[in-house]
């Protein structure tokens, strides 16, 4: 496996006094090139006669290699390092997200409608009629953001004040991509009756909710309760923000390699959230056969080992030629090896027996399930989750724009009609004139991308007789 | 009982078509307040030979009286309505607050910080220590808005989706004065068991929990078990907010007709959530002689009927002398009147068996236990929940501060001391040369309310060692 590259995540600034001499910029930027940091931004603090300091940012691999840049540092003569700042933690400093008034309370008539007595007419008209909640409070617009912390990143069962700095990331990317008022709510139980008991007395207040960073297989049982009980839609991002995604890309790789879903063999490893719901997704767009394998191999429906209520699922709707074994034999043909498990489990002869125009997307985070770089000529389009390869599959690009859609519409649920609608928009962000082997799937810049899914979500919202309206804002409830 | 004053919570925009002759915006003026409305802004939408199109902002007294004006108006002839919007509700549409990035995430280097894969790092430190939760999440600046629904306002139990302005409202006054988030958490349940539950699986995202609305007596149970149970602290602002105003009010009036709290005698009327919180803080001052009265007469230790744990325990410490009968028999000799019931029930006959300088706080919303025309030149200090009369007993003045200083110190729990120390900063707002019977509270839009509240609050939770900190940003924590 290839090293990990610098990158902002790991990134220092670092204040160094360095003897005001020529030629030391360059002795100080030769020792961080040598520890193997790139340099960003170089700002002069002060200059004095003898003494010149500056303020030097440092990509660096990971913590250890941040200190070994330090070190590299502290040992070039004629500089001081006077402090050391690690920036990704200065960013968290205080919290990420924060709650505005969207009018200003300047006046005491301000007061008298925002608040009392002007507020008791609108909660009348709301006691009235509930669903006025919608077009008179926050509720429209506000999703909440659950977890309880235990399948955090790549990190497991942290806990939900650990959870939170996710929570908070992941609001600031509703908003500004959805336009989404997200709140994070980090539970202090694991327990799936009280999750769901939970959700369910939080909801009025809120027009969806976000299940995230939680463990299967309790995941779907916690997912499926709510979408039962609750008339706001539920969507377990882990599951289906990346199913969603997968999909997408994929339909751009099959116009490269000119293949269609039905006539696939498709190869999932890693069954967990994301996995199973890719696999659904994947059934619901024409796909037949699909292998799932997970650490005890492919899975089958004589299988007994590792298994669970989602794997005897699994195992009861795939794998129509009944595989057994492990990688080697599911990759046997496969047109599509599709990676959401753990780094470096898909050999170069895995991919070798694949079938022609082999398409790899390998998404395990930070390493993938084989290296871009390993997996080279032996693969025509090859995806990964990260950000400093081709092909990034994120699920930024689907959460926002996909609640936009759900909230726009007023859903009372989300379908799996939406899900390949979104898909389908998401897949639709790159020109037919643009798409290559290197360019399947949009930026997560790309700023056409939320509004393309959400009006593909809102229109089968609509079409499947999910949404509660057309438009924006329905003023005429208002008297 | 006096009617109630036109106000801006009751506030239209009328837009009138008019007749462009000379004399006619004089004749919608006539009408206007022929119909006893307030005008406000007059804005010219267009002009043209013929016609004037204005917009007139005009404030009623409530909805009926409203719909009378414009039934004036048209009558009025060479006048045409050809649009009425309701202030108050126009404020409304789309909600009242947002929630908000800090930072930007404008290209990758801020994804990676923010998000993934950089939060990582982030998460990891607070899984070794939870307290950091405090210095790296929204936590230390958070707090829970909590409610059920049952008791807001005057308007009592109408559901939490009704609820929601309410709290939404509460949001905007907790960022405005006191730089506080709070995230409005309205609960589909009544159920004590479950609230405290919910509340407590919540609370790992927040740094503060303000109860709000919730009937008695369920309240004190929630208030009291979450106590217990949480090491952050739990406020229920109909309780102690109003009890905090109300005793710094008292403290000022005091000064004014120079009586001490310990010779006091003083009579509560409505003895719920608030009047219960204010008989305790009085005692916690010092005051020995307190009567409840409810609707079943004063409260004393032989009383059985309509009587909960919370009046028990009232009888059981108030009422020395065993004062039975109705506000007759209670006010006799009182030095002050405390009302937190309902419109009218204190009459001018009742203020003249009062002690001299009766002291009347007539809080009952919208209209007062006494109307400050009719109490007149029979009290010496009088305050009232409103503001179009002087003194304005207002939560506003305590929950921001309050909030403030134990986020500030980073308090574990909300102690007597606090209250108190909240209520003597607070009577501190106004200077010894400006107070007088007509000034013995701030404005709720007095800038250093909050500042002085919080310092009070953040000093009282050091010295009973509540606080977990002394400044606002523990820096040291961060590697």
């Amino acid at each position: 496996m290839s090293a990990v590259t610098p990158s902002a995540s790991y990134s220092l600034t670092v204040r160094l006094s360095i003897t005001n001499r020529p030629g030391m910029l360059g002795r100080v930027a030769m020792a961080i090139g040598e520890a193997g940091g790139d340099i960003g931004a170089v700002d002069l603090v002060e200059s004095t006669r003898d003494r010149i300091v500056r303020d030097i940012t440092i990509n660096a691999r990971d913590s250890n290699h941040g200190q070994q840049i330090v070190a590299q540092l502290k040992k070039t003569s004629g500089v001081r390092v006077v402090n050391i700042s690690d920036r990704t933690f200065l960013m968290h400093l205080g919290g990420k997200i924060e709650v505005q008034s969207k009018v200003p309370i300047r006046t005491r008539d301000d007061l008298s409608m925002a608040y009392t007595p002007g507020v008791a007419r609108v909660c009348l008209a709301i006691r009235e009629d509930r669903q006025r909640a919608f077009s008179l409070t926050m509720k429209h617009n506000t999703v909440a953001v659950v977890t309880d912390g235990t399948a955090v990143l790549g990190l497991g069962d942290i806990g939900p004040e650990a959870a939170l700095p996710v929570m908070e990331g992941k609001a600031m990317l509703f908003k500004q991509f959805g336009g989404v008022d997200a709140m994070p709510i980090c539970l202090a139980t694991k327990d799936v009756d009280k999750i769901v008991e939970t959700v369910k007395y939080l909801a009025p207040g809120f027009g969806g909710v976000n299940l995230e960073d939680i463990a299967a297989p309790r995941c779907f049982e916690v997912e499926e309760r709510l979408r039962k009980d609750l008339d706001i839609p539920v969507f377990h991002d882990d599951q289906h923000g990346t199913a969603v995604v997968v999909l997408a890309a994929l339909l751009n790789a099959l116009r490269i390699v000119k293949k269609s879903l039905r006539s696939l063999r498709v190869v999932v490893t890693g069954v967990g959230a994301a996995g199973t719901a890719t696999i659904k997704i994947l059934q619901s767009s024409g796909v037949r056969d699909i292998i799932g394998v997970d650490e005890h191999g492919t899975i089958h429906r004589g299988r007994a080992t590792g298994m669970d209520f989602m794997k005897r699922w699994v195992a009861s709707t795939t794998n129509p030629r009944q595989v057994k074994g492990g990688l080697a034999e599911a990759t046997q043909k496969a047109d599509v090896f599709i990676g959401l498990s753990v780094p470096g489990i898909l050999s170069v002869r895995d991919v070798k027996r694949m079938a022609r125009d082999p398409i790899v997307f390998a998404m395990a985070n930070p390493v993938p399930e084989i290296q871009p770089e390993d997996a080279g000529k032996h693969v025509r389009v090859m995806a990964t989750g990260r950000s400093d390869y081709p092909n990034q599959i994120n699920n930024v690009l689907c959460f926002p724009g996909f609640f936009r859609g759900l909230l726009d519409s007023r859903a009372r649920t989300v379908n799996d009609e939406m899900k390949v609608a979104a898909a389908r928009a998401l897949a639709g962000c790159v020109a037919r004139s643009e798409l290559s082997e290197e360019y399947i799937i949009p930026s997560v810049f790309n700023k056409t991308v939320a509004p393309a899914v959400a009006e593909g979500v809102a229109r089968a919202a609509w079409d499947t007789g999910a949404a509660r309206r057309r438009r924006r804002f329905d003023v005429g409830v208002v008297q």
